[in-house]
């Protein structure tokens, strides 16, 4: 057997070694059931149990107050990017985004699908979404500003969020939710698929304010509604149970083991940190993203030639380094520096990158 | 540690033990990769062996040609309800549902939230859905014909499927997926929500004919066309790894230990003899469903009155015999005999009900 590697994969991603172990250990006997939690019925207290648990850890963590519910979808960000238009764009408003990349172009072209009135408020298609933009023109007749938190390709990230005034803003944090503190209070609905700082892929958080629920159209599809994931506390139908479950624990490692978000967001800070300053204090690695609109979960840089970025992917899986190559639509490198991913791990990647350059350099 | 139990539930339900301890063998080093299967990307090598192989052994399992697409959705059968008539529902032709009981009715109802010209052609309301309605008058005019090949609240099941001649059967095969050998030819589309007979919670499976995706509309969300899943081999977006990785343990496993379909039947066939063979040789327990149409997997019964079946799912769970109890919209009680549960635990049931009506008789 291999030793476990250290794991800088985009989404699915690194998991906490202590949450891998837990489910190890239980993964024939749940909490005294005699059945494995892939066993248990999601009706039963053993579920239900593992379901209020993670909402509640959900709750804390974001510091909800009482007027949002925590729910637990399937489909990913992409199925979110049609049901937000379907559940909460009302008939004549505008629907306001800010594209910022990939998945921010994609939740934009599904709400034209289904001939929404979207608007693209604000771009970084100028320079290869290579930033974040300052200015955001707010229009208070607008449905919501939809915007996308970090952009794990482009490696941007919203560093703070525009002020939107009533205009609830709809987010999709699939890759920097629980990695940071921010106000929730201005945000209408909250997006993140799990496999990133959540926990496995398979179950899409979705946490939506009251407000918004009065939005949702009756005549949709019973699965396609948010009412119906409210109503029956995301039990409607059987749920992804195990999905749920890696959630809870990954939420509670975040709350218990690390202490909070705010130790949490620290940690990330230093990684982040630790990297940048690398990557600024030398000419041979070059990050791709503006400094002022930098992403602390996902590092993306180029070297002097796509040869030598090739080498370097090559040697870094050699070196049980996993997950450095670009998303395949834009080339180059990637770090992703998730949650579960260690001070320590980033210290080996950039040693790597050191003696890689003394090599290629 | 309590011993595990015997699993009786209606799904999530019973996994083979050995799936169970190789997933808890590899879990924190998956197949030499020094990750999880947890964490690896689906891009990876890794997870495509997974999902190449999971595809291949449904197709050898339920013997589809090459014209047959196997696809792993999210969002369970009851988003299928949906995805069904918007995909396949033909502008004008009627769509055709045979009603059998709960899961049918609400397929019958997502139909007609979209204003689709859905029909019941037969159904068996009238004797409480205790049995499958004999005569479908098949209607060539009709886009396709549904129906819910095992109905798990009531204990029916299709022992055989309609001729339907060219109209294409479209199935929810939810609870009896891999438990029977059928010919597929005339099925347009099969879809099962995994938890019962196919893995865990958090995957359903489509299997689509070619020709029904000339039908799909291109107006569609990206997430809600069968021709997303099929022209990106279910990848369009993350899919739920883990869940795909499950099925694809269980199909090996009723394909290489069980030693395929014919024997999985025939050790399905001799559990539901021994408990309706029970069930026919006294008075107290009484089984539901009527003899020609009883289902395999579920078994329902009552006892002669509300609280005996109360004391008697009481005592069976101090028995360390977990299910038991029915689906809480018709009460009595329901043992659920999916292919994990081993022919033993049958033979435990039922050594438990003799003693139960011994002392309550």
């Amino acid at each position: 057997m291999t030793e476990r590697i250290h794991n800088f994969n985009a989404g699915p991603a690194a998991l906490p070694l202590p949450v891998l172990e837990q489910i190890q250990a239980e993964l024939l006997n749940f909490n005294q059931s005699g059945m494995s939690i892939l066993e248990v019925s999601h009706r039963s207290k053993w579920f239900e149990d593992v379901l209020d648990d993670a909402i509640a850890r959900i709750k804390r963590l974001l510091r909800l107050d009482e007027r949002y519910h925590v729910l637990f979808l399937q489909g990913g960000a992409s199925l979110q990017f049609s049901m937000i238009p379907m559940n909460l764009g009302a008939a004549d408003q505008p629907l306001d985004y800010v594209d910022t990349g990939t998945w921010a172009s994609k939740a934009i072209k599904e709400a034209q699908i289904l001939c929404k009135p979207a608007r693209v408020i604000a771009s970084s298609a100028d320079r290869e979404y290579t930033y974040i933009p300052r200015s955001i023109p707010i229009d208070d007749q607008a449905a919501y500003l939809h915007l996308t938190s970090n952009n794990t390709i482009r490696g941007t990230q919203w560093r703070s969020f525009p002020a939107s005034g009533q205009v609830p803003i709809v987010c999709d944090m699939s890759s920097d939710i629980f990695s940071r503190v921010f106000d929730p209070t201005s945000f209408g609905l909250i997006y993140a698929g799990a496999q990133k700082n959540a926990g496995a892929a398979g179950v899409t958080l979705v946490i939506v304010r009251d407000d918004m629920l009065e939005r949702v159209p009756d005549s949709l599809p019973t699965m396609l509604k948010y009412t119906t994931f409210v109503g029956k506390k995301s039990m409607y139908n059987t749920p992804p149970c195990f999905a749920i479950y890696v959630v809870q624990l990954v939420a509670k490692w975040v709350e218990e083991t690390v202490g909070g978000l705010d130790k949490m967001a620290a940690i990330n800070d230093k990684k982040a940190e630790l990297l940048y300053g690398y990557l600024d204090s030398q000419n041979f690695f070059r990050g791709t993203a503006e400094p002022g609109s930098r992403s602390s979960m996902n590092v993306t840089f180029r070297l002097p030639t796509p040869e030598l970025e090739k080498q370097f992917i090559e040697q870094s899986l050699a070196a049980g380094l996993v997950g450095l190559k670009g998303h395949r639509s834009v080339g180059g490198c990637r770090a992703s520096l998730y949650n579960a991913v260690t001070l320590a791990a980033v210290q080996v990647l950039v040693d790597f990158m050191k003696e890689f350059l003394r090599k290629n350099g």
